[in-house]
């Protein structure tokens, strides 16, 4: 089947997935059953076993699934053989920390170019990473191909970056300005708002008593 | 009614209504009608009338809704009059961006103490927040009477962590690390993941041609 029949609900705990069986196949650990990944994952069991039974992975009762087998499908599925070129767009204190973060825990996955008007940072290599003016953005992006951008500029520059990002070819935005982007619909965006997300959990804790979901 | 009755995906929504709210009440806007709110904020206008609805705000037909009454509704739900006082718990460069970052976007929320091991920062003032030693967590968490923490630490230690910030008292922790906590099921753990939200992009741009979800 096609993976683009998969609910997107069920594409986006993939990830999750896929760190925590890597991390029981590097412990030596052979098999596991959907509760014990249930407990470690935080989510239900039987939402997992849905969620595998889109993959026509099937744990056998009194077994459970075979740990190696599930990473080694899980690579395929998301592409962890083939590396993604990311960009940064905004060098302030949260880009520089993204830049020093490098999705490090992921193997397929690399920020390879940076860009900045900070002349200081310019023509320079931060974090392994090369930071160019953003004059040579759509240039860069295009000889470098690259689909897919985070970007940490200023709100009120957002909306311009952002457009001068998909002028040159980028399909996906890791949006972590506050600014919602007006972009064509071809463009996915990711909106990263961690006031929000603190502000959530005060709000839960002001008005909940336990953290159901 | 209680807002313990309000469902948990309204919940999240509120601190995003609220920015957008707040942004027009700034820009002297005096009504927004659903499908402009909608627009703005990547919600359906269907989603946001009966969110609003749990709260009994009620837009006019042909007129929308009030902004400024709207604002300081959610002022008072969202408890933006009083100050939250939050512990960032890691100074590694994703903690230190925090602390730059401070959730300025955000005028109810402010961190307001640091922990970390590294006597180059303990004992000083980080972008206006005071550094402690991890040694004075449980008493100064225990004295200022916070409740939430950030943690930043390196993934091995979050656990053991994350273990004595509950001990102190806290029922909150914004999760900044790979670890899945294990912890009582009065505290409420917000996991922010970076590297599986971008995974989730990638995977999203390879598998669906547009951005629905």
């Amino acid at each position: 089947m096609s993976n683009s029949k998969i609910p997107k609900a069920t594409a986006k705990r993939l990830p999750v997935y896929y760190r925590y069986l890597r991390f029981l196949a590097d412990s030596g650990t052979q098999r596991v059953s959907s509760t014990e990944l249930a407990d470690a994952v935080k989510v239900d069991s039987a939402t997992i076993r849905r969620d595998f039974s889109y993959f026509g992975a099937l744990g056998k009762r009194g077994y459970g699934y075979d740990v190696r087998e599930l990473v080694d499908f899980f690579k395929r599925i998301l592409r962890q053989d083939r590396l993604t070129s990311v960009a940064l767009v905004g060098l302030d204190s949260m880009g520089q920390a993204l830049l020093h973060y490098n999705f490090r825990q992921s193997n397929n996955m690399r920020i390879s170019a940076a860009f900045d008007d900070d002349s200081k940072l310019t023509g320079t290599i931060v974090a392994g990473v090369p930071v160019y003016p953003t004059s040579e953005m759509e240039t860069q992006l295009r000889d470098q191909q690259i689909k897919i951008a985070i970007l940490t500029v200023p709100d009120e520059q957002a909306q311009d970056v952002a457009d001068a990002l998909v002028k040159a070819g980028v399909l996906g935005i890791m949006n972590f300005t506050t600014t919602r982007l007006n972009l064509p619909k071809t463009v996915r965006v990711q909106n990263v708002d961690l006031a929000s997300e603190l502000q959530t959990l005060v709000y839960f804790l002001d008005n909940y008593g336990d953290k159901e979901d």
